[in-house]
């Protein structure tokens, strides 16, 4: 299954033209959904070719403008498009009134339901349950209200061994081999072993966005082994005062907390627009946890 | 006095790579003044290198999407650059509550104060007096409250004719001058004649701006003799039906208003993304009103 993230923007709260508003667009399977939609996004969707039509949910971290402003733009836009399917929308309490006030305001009434649920920043944990993965929240600190996103993959089916499977094997039989069972014979017994016949699926995978916070250590339960973490590290260790003063968190407190929960690789984005270069941050992060990464707008990557 | 007007979005509502979002920056003299703000505005203000402490006051003409959503990120923004001076902000009823709702969700102090003042678009009129021009609201009609600006410059000072001048004459007499009164000798009567040493100051110049409505020619009296007119012209004569459902105009309507009211030039924007050229917009328009330009995002138009 396809499990992927694509960088729509990955810039800090101060505008600039080298970079856009946090937004990123999670494919799983060939559905997309967006955490973050910063101003822009809509923008970014259109360049990223991603369709409309596949964008079934939108998650939203916190109330910060360069995080969500550029949600009204695109739900009123996928009204424009005469979208008919429910969208879900996950964010912080207040989303829910500011939209009715802007939506109330021009007289629009979207052409999908929106199905707006409410995230408890208080209370972490699963949110949402689809048939392939589910998203929990998790606990940031930030100067208000502000979650975390965990993407996990469910445990897929089992994989058939081609060589050792014979055409006379229905696919009744095969499907119930894939499911981790065994296919009985007319007379009872086992006909065919799924032990024998399928290798065990490939373990669930995980994808974790952490945007904005303060560097929280009681994080690393909850990001234990996780696949990839996009960790923002909007400071360096020299502005790390600065850091704690602004609820952020420094390249080097994002590497700490991917080497502590044993990640397999770190994205860092949201640099703060004051570092002309983003060298030195990937230095500072990968002298911590080397499988460090810049996150870069328009690249995709794969769980 | 520097008098122009420079666009900075001039896209319909439905978003494509193409265009922006409706947009304008008037500058009066020194100072930057803008008529509706889409979403990524503040993008297209540092594209243009427009200085934000230029920037004295926001006109919005109504409250769908593409008109105002990046009010939220350039109000913020110009938080986060820590602006001090008050900024001006014209919009209908609604915009305060919306603001209001926007800005008490994610906790934010503005740095500044924002001197919102809501236009009544029931009662059309003078809304804004400067020192050295002013702005009045037209009456446009479209499916919520909308209207549209006119930027009237005042009448200047009298031109010295420099010929003339002797180097006896005091700098209070020649400002005497040039405000249009005689200077009187010591011993009474006229020692030297506004009319004998100045030449009438240049007509003022007007700027109106009218999106989105549909064609209302009793804007006629409100638009005569307007040295620059910006009019939507979101659709084509053979859209007649459609422009007139949606309270919107073609733009052989626009022109017919440019043509009835007398103007100077008539810039056209908000075209239907509908249409991939823009060339059979402007001839139809210029079969009714040569002098008509389309209104292109990053040119600077003299008014």
């Amino acid at each position: 299954m396809t499990f992927e993230v694509t960088i729509l923007g990955a810039g800090s709260a101060t505008p600039t033209l080298s970079s856009h508003a946090s937004a990123q667009a999670v494919q799983v399977g060939s559905d997309y959904y967006l955490i973050d939609c910063g101003e822009g996004t809509q923008y970014r969707l259109l360049d990223q070719k991603i369709r409309p039509s596949r964008l079934k949910g939108i998650f939203i971290t916190h109330l910060h403008g360069d995080h969500y402003f550029g949600l009204f733009g695109l739900l009123t836009s996928l009204s424009l498009g005469s979208r008919t399917e429910d969208l879900l929308l996950f964010g912080p309490k207040g989303l829910s009134e500011i939209l009715t006030e802007v939506f109330r305001q021009s007289d629009t009434r979207l052409s999908y339901y929106l199905d707006f649920q409410e995230i408890d920043a208080g209370n972490p944990g699963l949110i949402y349950d689809a048939p392939s993965f589910s998203v929990s929240t998790l606990p940031l600190r930030h100067r208000i209200p502000c979650t975390g996103f965990l993407f996990r993959e469910k445990i897929g089916e089992r994989n058939l061994i081609k060589e050792k499977l014979s055409p006379d094997m229905s696919h009744e039989a095969l499907r119930t081999l894939k499911s981790g069972k065994d296919v009985s014979g007319e007379a009872g017994g086992i006909l065919y072993s799924y032990e024998e016949f399928t290798t065990p699926p490939p373990p669930p995978r995980t994808y974790a966005y952490c945007s904005d916070t303060i560097f929280r250590p009681e994080l690393v339960p909850y990001l234990k082994d996780v696949d990839c973490l996009y960790h923002e590290a909007t400071f360096r260790e020299d502005e790390l005062a600065r850091a704690n003063k602004t609820h952020h968190s420094t390249a080097g407190q994002a590497a700490t907390l991917a080497k502590e929960a044993g990640v397999g690789k770190l994205l860092i984005g949201h640099l703060s627009s004051r570092y002309a270069e983003v060298g030195p941050s990937l230095d500072e992060a990968r002298s911590i946890f080397p499988d460090t990464y810049l996150a870069e707008e328009g690249t995709t990557y794969s769980v």
